[in-house]
């Protein structure tokens, strides 16, 4: 089954990219726009038909490859 | 208020990047993952109460730069 994961900075953590999207989207008229948080996106196929297991394992993998947990926190969907 | 967007490669486009995270998950004791696609995750904080609007607004953005819609398609949260 298929596992979907999001993985995003820690909050105090500086996110450089995520500021310049906002400035970007800024000077193109969407004044409103107060802040941008980039994150990571993650579709994971695992061959598992039970989606507890297959959650188990996805955590594990987050916390081994997908996410740095010093500075990211990651959300399983 | 916060709008959260995921903006993932359609699914004919190649995506090395997960590929190479799939390669990696299976040489890391993860043999049953059978397919790794990623994307971009973003965290929007728009200046507007109203939802709808707000939604409004970040498809728009959507549109005008955060996604290619050429190889990309997106998804408001």
């Amino acid at each position: 089954m298929k596992i979907k994961v999001i993985v995003t900075l820690k909050s105090g953590v500086l996110d450089p990219q995520g500021k310049a999207i906002q400035q970007t989207l800024n000077g193109m008229n969407f004044s409103d726009v107060k802040d941008v948080r980039q994150g990571k996106y993650f579709d994971i196929e695992v061959n598992e038909i039970d989606e507890t297991k297959a959650k188990s394992k996805v955590d594990d993998m987050c916390k081994k490859l997908l996410a740095n947990l010093v500075i990211e926190d990651y959300k399983i969907l």
